[in-house]
Parts: structure tokens; C-alpha cells; sequence
């Protein structure tokens, strides 16, 4: 499990997303950014690309704590329970470390971008690929491995939508569950 | 199931394929494209937003036989009979339509450029959304729609890249056929 303590890119994160939320996305630059997390642009620019990759810094935290699952689990467990690992510690971590709040509100700025979304698209196949590498150094086949990856990303993408509605009480892990759960049984009936 | 007979857009993407295969991807214009299928720019505007979107004419085409199997199909299936159904209809037409060599050819061209990757990930993104309202409006639960639709895009995605490998005999109905089959055991084991 990657370790995650506030730095400089939380902060940045966090600065950024107050900025977004109060300017929107557009007009908020990076040196307004590096200005509210009280840190120089060189500072932003050791840690992000753009201001856009700014949001994604989770992500980053996340394919760790898949990858971290995977490759520390116990000899002989099967593809899906490598999978379920993976998705339980991404979840903890990410529930942990950010908080539905946090992800609400990043949520809420990336709906209302069409670039952004994109790059969330891509980011979550890029968490996909990653799944799929941890999959295969851990035996299993690519083909399978990929569909693995694939069906673990389904299942994590469907729960983090619903735990980032208004109203949703329930932890992402209870939501990560059902969403594997719901699955086995859309390719079981 | 939609009907993919050549006309302007299949000959504009042929003539596309062909520039792109000679002079590169970055270095073919619209002008050249136009030319090369004997038609007027204007004319190429008509059916194409910009020159990318032509390599991604047949994923139009696609999703028409999806939702057509799915909103076609006999009453009282479950959500994997019906994707299952979707995902035979999209192979079969999509092999008729277009051939393993002109899939081949088009893979050539989207591996060699990022940009063209991330469109064809953002396409896939918008395959499984349709699939999963044409789910929706057969009654499948939203929650159980939406995964279901990134399970056949998942299924699709790895049989078409087996498809596309050099040395590969197997059909496309057929490869999507033992993908779906994998991931139900992925999900079972």
C-alpha cells in the first residue's frame, strides 16, 4: 500500500480544486495553484505536468494500491481474488486518503469538463493496463489477465460513480463488493 | 443490423487508410483524402469531423449492430444473453463489413500514434455507454446495465486485439466467443 501523507502535490490538490470549484477550471492557472498552496510554480511543475493532472493525483495512489494488492497477495488465489484484493485495498486507500467529500467535489469538476472526463477515461484504462501487468507477474495468462483488468476497472468505476452521489451512505468497499458481486452473477445468469 | 454497403464514408476511409499507410498519419490532409476518393471537401465534412474521426467510421457502425441486436432481440433474455447477442452481431457485421486485413491495416495505423490510441479508448467508452442504454431500455437495472455494457466492451476490446495479431486464423465471432466465455470464468473461479 503506496503511503499517503499530505506533501506538496495534496496540498496542490487540494488548492487547485478550491480554485476550480471557486473560478472554475478554465480561468484558474497554475500559478494561482501554486500560489494558494503557498509553493513556487517550479514546485507545481516537479509534480504535474498541467493543471489538468493535477485532479488525477489520486489515480496515481490508487494503481498502487491495486498493484501493491496484487503483488503482496498469498500464493494460489485465483485471478478474481486477486482482482477483489486489489479493488478492497484501492478502495480502503482511497476512502482513507481522500474521502467521499473530496471525491464529490473532484467529481463534480470533471463533470463539468468534457476534457476532463477524457482524461479520466484514459487514466482508468491506464488502471486497467496496470491491473493487467500485476495480473500476469503473478502467473496468469495475458489473455485472461487483460479481461481480469478489464472486469476490475468495471467494477471500481461502477462503485466510485455511486459512492460519489448525493445521498449515498455506504462505504466504497460495501459498494466495491457489490459491484463484483453484481457481475458474477450478470455472467453467471 | 445497419447496412454497411460502400458509399461516400467507405471510400473516404479507404482513400484515408491508403494516405495514412504511404505518407503517415500527421503528414495526409483532408484535401489529399478528398482527392484520393474523388470527392470535394465539402463533401468529406459532410460525414467526418476531422481526419481522425474517419479511421473511427466502422465503430459507428458497430454500435448500430449492438443496439440493434439488443432492442431486436426476443423478450425474457438476461443481460449476458443479450450482450451476448449484441457482441455476435457487432463481430459478424463488423468481419463482413470490413475484413481482418482492412482491421489489421487500421490497428497498424492507431498503434503508431497516441492521440489516435486515446480516441479509439474514448470510442470504446462510448460503445459500452450505448450498449448499456439499449440494456436500459429493455429493463435491465441502470447499475447492472452499466457493467454488463463495460463486460461486452471488455470481451469486444480482447477479441478484436487477438483479431487483429498477425498469424491469427480464427474468426472474430469465434474470438469473441471464447472471450466471453473467459470472462464468465474469470468470474466463477
Amino acid at each position: 500500500m503506496a503511503r499517503w501523507q499530505p506533501g506538496a502535490p495534496d496540498r496542490l490538490q487540494q488548492a487547485a480544486m478550491e480554485l476550480f470549484a471557486e473560478r472554475g477550471f478554465e480561468a484558474t492557472t497554475v500559478a494561482d495553484i501554486a500560489a494558494r498552496a503557498g509553493v513556487t510554480e517550479r514546485t507545481f511543475f516537479r509534480h504535474f505536468a498541467d493543471k489538468r493532472e493535477v485532479l488525477f493525483f489520486g489515480q496515481d495512489l490508487l494503481q498502487s494500491a491495486f498493484v501493491g494488492a496484487i503483488t503482496d497477495a498469498p500464493e494460489g488465489m485465483s485471478a478474481i481474488a486477486l482482482v477483489s484484493a486489489a479493488l478492497e485495498a484501492g478502495a480502503k486507500g482511497l476512502q482513507e486518503a481522500r474521502g467521499q467529500s473530496h471525491a464529490r467535489a473532484r467529481d463534480a469538476i470533471i463533470s463539468a469538463n468534457h476534457a476532463l472526463q477524457e482524461r479520466e477515461l484514459l487514466k482508468l484504462a491506464g488502471l486497467a493496463r496496470a491491473v493487467t501487468a500485476a495480473l500476469v507477474a503473478r502467473g496468469v495468462a495475458p489473455a485472461r489477465a487483460r479481461l481480469a483488468g478489464d472486469l476490475a476497472m468495471a467494477a471500481f468505476a461502477a462503485a466510485f460513480q455511486q459512492w460519489v452521489e448525493s445521498g449515498q451512505t455506504r462505504d466504497l468497499t460495501d459498494l466495491v463488493h457489490e459491484a463484483t458481486s453484481t457481475l458474477r452473477d450478470i455472467a453467471t445468469s
